[in-house]
């Protein structure tokens, strides 16, 4: 599928517009979010390498044109121009798999404003869902501990490809395998799955159902005990099979549990598994689960060997959209790139302006401390001081007079990196398990006060001197020049 | 994209058991849902022709086939079945955009086992969400009046196909235009859009930022007016510049407000634009709307002319699936059916048997009375005493002796039609348009009682006599056979 349309339809107005009557040429766009999802402490960014595979492959195709000029919007000129667009942007990022928090830059985008303003919604509609995806996955991963999460979302998910990048997010984010088939095979992601309540009823009876399973699937049977009557008939069932089973000594055998009471029927399963010599077989549950309901299962000592997680997990429910926005920061004409603000009556809407990175402080435990954003042409100055040892001041973001400084601190790490120079991409591709890794790593670094599930400690991103001081400038500036404009209208 | 492999891993692993080892040869599938969701009246049902087109494209490919031989799972029979299969199965369902309500069939699907367990998977995540998006919409819309709801959602939008199904299924919930120029140049819905903040930080001043955009589309300016300060700056700069434009007679002029208090901002806006003899000027708002602040917004008399609506549309935000299944209801060997339950200790998991249709009443001024289930064999019989007008009794699914008699209706219709025949579509595919005409229709077809935001009136839909006989036997043979598993165990 052809994604040069895959974009709001003012991105192609504005486009049109700097084309013929903008005196600026270059622009440089940041995306951020103003909010944690899920109430959580920490977002796992992802979806950067779909992203920059659909912008090395952007074209508009001869179709593609046609429809816009049918629109009678846009003119000759323009249209040729878009003949031979391709992205020939710079993209500096976060690595997937990296915590993030509000307010940073997780995402920089430089180029020329056409192209800077076209991608706009497909940087947002990937990375803010995949990202989503990847949160809730690894906050649900962090509850279950060593045991799997399998995701089995196919039939609840947002469409086609909400299924396929959700099953991608998930295993970053944690999933141990998918139940969707596709996502199994595009990227590789271990399938997983047990059987449907329909296999059960196909047979005359239970016991023969779960009989014909376990002679073709011998090595990988979990028999769902739901379908009839959970105690009373699925798990006997499940024990006459695995008695006869066991002698041929398999690699797994499981119940799955699908409805109901679950720390009640799990514990009932576990004793009468456990009583008939089977305790080798484990109990698998599923049943719209998310974060909460495994938390209590497991407070409550539910003896459960495996999660299977669907709707709540693929799509993000009690949060069900990262709210990232894309703004522009820079702008220039003939190189020179000058900062730009978006003032607002509500604090946290006004934008940090200039073309910044953060710097990540870590402790001598490699837990993070701090991020601070500064401007790049500052970034030298502040590098030398880091090398020093220097205490490094942070302020607020939004009120004056907070700010603390940093004295002690082990190490550092400059977050934006090139991932794409003139539509190019200069990283190597981590595979996904090497981003899920990765994505365990940063989980690791963060202080257990920010994973509570409830009322998490709230990690701090602040503005370096400078950039301090550019900011308070610029809002006055714009603020003075609008009261002038209302003065006199 | 080949979607063969678009499915829950456990069913290829099924249907490579029904393929070796199951007496039965023929199933019946029925789609149906437990819940409405956002706590509403209704859904609206959508999806079925993306559905449709998929299924009658479904092929294994190669590379599909070596992906699972990969798998080490399948033997060569049955991968060899694969490789000539198409779908030749029969589908019964209701129009897209046709109301429906929990625990009645709104798709059946009919074929040998392995195809209709296949494609499982693929109808929930096709209808699910569709049906969702469309009914999020159609509430949106019912409050919004004959304002136009304008669905902006593609950068929250769950991945690119989340995009592109949610502003498909908008369009026929209600929404006027898109965002999503793909999902404009797709399904040919209208493409709509204003500006961002980034084209107004692209000029020197935000006067000349909309003159420019007044110059290029002068028939089509809506001027974002919260980039720096909406009532001090936008409002008195887009004042400015529509009073010379006004003269050239433009087909469209607007202001849209995109953050702060949205009742304040534009009761204040619509009265400068008064002042300044500019009444057409339209007031547009956007800003993490959906029903419930709309709703509010028009109860305090905001003089607001169109809404722009994203994320919490395209993502259903407060119910961001709809948790529709798929589960068997008969199967025969050699061409009988046998109805086919599955029971639980709770009462509303209990499926209806055997294969059905619902037959909806009307009252004189066509407005839906009740919806009965119904066996297809006793059809003809029901039918002659409709057509007698005779009273028909209706039976509650699952609370004992609950019944009603309708003695006075005007009109029935019989609700699961024909779409599929052995693989081919055998139903015209009405446009778009049509779909929304329909849906709106049958949204007239409620009683206002429905409709409502809170504590909706709770739709009847009950079993025929026939049925509810079938079902008690049924639960009575199954729970006898279990008891005495479970006494012998």
């Amino acid at each position: 599928m052809n994604l040069s349309l895959l974009t709001d339809f003012y991105e192609l107005t504005m486009m049109q517009g700097y084309f013929f009557s903008c005196p600026y040429d270059h622009g440089v766009f940041e995306m951020f979010f103003r909010r944690q999802p899920f109430e959580g402490g920490y977002t796992v960014f992802a979806g950067l390498w779909p992203l920059l595979e659909a912008l090395q492959n952007l074209r508009f195709a001869e179709e593609e044109l046609q429809y816009l000029d049918s629109l009678k919007t846009f003119k000759k000129e323009f249209i040729d121009y878009l003949k031979d667009f391709t992205f020939q942007g710079d993209i500096y990022s976060v690595p997937e798999g990296t915590v993030v928090f509000p307010y940073e830059p997780i995402m920089r985008v430089q180029g020329n404003l056409m192209e800077a303003q076209l991608i706009e919604s497909m940087v947002l509609n990937l990375i803010n869902f995949q990202s989503l995806i990847a949160t809730k996955t690894a906050r649900i991963a962090a509850i279950a501990g060593d045991k799997p999460v399998l995701e089995f979302g196919l039939r609840r998910a947002q469409g086609i490809n909400g299924a396929l990048m959700s099953s991608r997010a998930a295993f970053i984010g944690g999933a141990s395998a998918t139940s969707n088939t596709l996502a199994g095979k595009t990227f590789g992601i271990p399938v997983s799955g047990t059987m449907a309540h329909s296999w059960v009823m196909n047979f005359n009876t239970e016991l023969e159902a779960f009989r014909k399973y376990v002679e073709l699937y011998p090595d990988r049977s979990i028999l769902l005990v739901d379908t009839f009557d959970t105690l009373k008939s699925g798990i006997p069932n499940a024990i006459s099979v695995y008695k006869e089973l066991k002698k041929k000594k398999p690699s797994l055998m499981g119940v799955r549990i699908d409805s109901g009471d679950l720390e009640y029927l799990s514990k009932r399963a576990r004793n009468m598994l456990d009583a008939s010599g089977l305790s080798e077989v484990k109990v698998f549950v599923s049943s719209d689960l998310d974060e909460w309901i495994i938390h209590q299962l497991i407070q409550s000592g539910s003896p459960i060997d495996a999660w299977g997680v669907g709707t709540r997990l693929v799509t993000g429910w009690d949060d069900p959209a990262l709210t990232g926005v894309y703004k522009i920061v820079a702008r220039s004409s003939g190189g020179v790139f000058e900062p730009r603000i978006k003032i607002s009556n509500q604090a946290e809407k006004i934008t940090n302006p200039g073309v910044k990175n953060i710097i990540r402080f870590y402790n001598g435990k490699n837990q993070i401390l701090a991020d601070l954003m500064f401007l790049e042409e500052e970034g030298e100055l502040l590098q030398q001081k880091i090398s020093r040892r220097e205490p490094i001041r942070f302020n607020h973001p939004a009120t004056e007079y907070a700010r603390f400084t940093l004295a002690e601190y082990s190490s550092t790490r400059i977050m934006l990196e090139p991932v794409m120079q003139k539509g190019a991409i200069v990283c190597g591709q981590p595979s996904l398990e090497e981003m899920k890794k990765y994505r365990q790593n940063e989980i690791d670094s963060l202080d257990d006060t920010f994973k509570r599930l409830l009322n998490p400690h709230i990690y701090k991103i602040s503005l370096s001197d400078e950039l301090k001081s550019l900011k308070t400038l610029l809002i006055k500036k714009i603020k003075s020049e609008y009261d002038e404009i209302y003065k006199n209208s």
